[in-house]
């Protein structure tokens, strides 16, 4: 398996000051190939560790399993350093028995249909097709004292972060009990959500009814469409959203919470499972 | 040309206050599929807005072109509403003249190589022969306090982040006279650097010596590749590098410096470019 950091000897500069040379901690940046059944399917610069979970969640995130079983196996593959090592950077996945091989043209899938040139509009509509986990009728509804909650404890779950300040985070919580289930970090935030979504697929919590997913950056069409694809029915961002993410919230009936942040949040969809309880004894009007 | 913001009534709760309703402004994300002489070569979500720099730049950072007359012409095409309105979604590239075609497999090409499995050593290996612009022997050296003012002015050039607080930028400076040449958001961190270089390369500016590339967020390998393939000698982020955006940076001699923030910084590759005048009347040892 690959580190996750790595050392480095650096200059700090301040204006003014002299110069200070340290030894500083970086965050592990790493290709990982995706493969099936021995062809070749994605390539993503990614930090090493919990990569059958990454293979596992991408798959999901594109519709290829839905199930534990549909994962059959993975192994490191096939790629060695000029001395013989395993890079460790090359996983082939073994679907189960039954599970159709994805079309190596995935990428295509998601953004054209035939109805539609290429637009917001038919990427939505390939996501929605493709769910098997409808998300509007999910009947969660999540105090927003619980949900500002969820920041400060995704921070300090960042073990990673605490040493490199480069990477981004994705957990999962439960909506109701507010318990954290996972958290996974990387410098690519949709991978970090990937190894959320496999952790949950390969322990066969799919669809996740209930269930809150923080990330630590900004919610895009792509953490969105995985979250849909594992039947999430609330994202929940530090950051901004993008217009198509609404986009597709708003036809699925997911909710996204975006600048989550100290004591407030925004609302941009499905805001019926956010309860802002008023506080009773309220001085200001 | 899409828009570049869109609009969407929010619901914005604070915990103990009454919920308020009002109108927000969401940075828009839509695909973006480039095509060279009709193949499609790369789909990204991106936020319209200079895509013919936006595909310039893509070209060139993958060594496809160099030169503003190798990138021909280019138009929208193809893609239309069920209303048959131009998505501008679709982009097609017309070469110049003796310009060879990309490999369709254009990402295989910067992971892998026949000497050594799929690791960050080829993935170096393969910018570092695929770039016809060695920055190691760019002379530039910008004084610390120079540097410093970039992230601010960064900040002030944002206009589509003033509205949404969702995007990225990523702008040129000149690293001796601090001139700011050009600036670019996205909702993609990877598109806005491609903006902005292929604003340079259509302009004829490549390589562009001398030049400091700021980025709003991370300094990953990609970023670090598309700065080499500009021949950038200086990559400056106001958040943490990648471990191999630093080991791409160290093999060819370009600077990296991270944690641009406030007076200070940390130099994590030839620190020689960066001249840190400690303050003469300076009390503490």
């Amino acid at each position: 398996m690959g580190r996750i950091t790595s050392r480095r000897r650096v200059t700090r500069i301040s204006v003014g000051s002299a110069p200070s040379r340290r030894e500083d901690v970086l965050a592990v940046e790493e290709p990982l190939e995706i493969r099936v059944g021995g062809t070749p399917l994605a390539i993503t610069m990614r930090t090493p560790g919990h990569d059958f979970e990454l293979a596992a969640g991408f798959l999901a995130s594109e519709g290829v399993i839905a199930r534990s079983e549909h994962f059959g196996a993975a192994r490191y593959c096939a790629s060695t350093t000029p001395g013989g090592e395993n890079t460790y950077n090359v996983l082939d996945v073994t679907l189960g028995p039954g599970v159709a091989a994805p079309d190596p043209s995935l990428e295509r899938n998601f953004y054209t249909t035939s109805s539609c040139g290429l637009c917001g509009k038919a990427s939505i509509d390939a996501v929605r097709t493709l769910s098997a986990h409808p998300v509007r009728d999910d009947a969660l509804r999540v105090p927003a004292e619980l949900l500002v909650t969820f920041p400060d404890r995704l921070r300090a779950g960042q073990d990673v972060f605490d040493k490199t300040g480069g990477l981004h985070a994705a957990a999962l919580f439960d909506g109701t009990s507010g318990e954290l289930l996972v958290l996974r970090e990387d410098v690519g935030r949709h991978n970090a959500v990937d190894k959320v979504i496999g952790w949950a697929v390969t322990n066969d919590l799919l669809p996740l009814r209930g269930m809150v997913l923080m990330v630590s950056g900004r919610a895009s069409f792509e953490l969105a469409q995985k979250a849909s694809m594992a039947g999430i029915p609330l994202l929940a961002a530090v950051s901004a959203p993008s217009s198509l993410a609404i986009e597709l919230a708003a036809e699925i009936g997911m909710t996204v919470v975006g600048f989550l942040r100290g004591n407030s949040m925004v609302v941009y969809s499905s805001e019926e499972r956010i309860v802002a309880t008023e506080a009773a004894e309220k001085v200001t009007a």
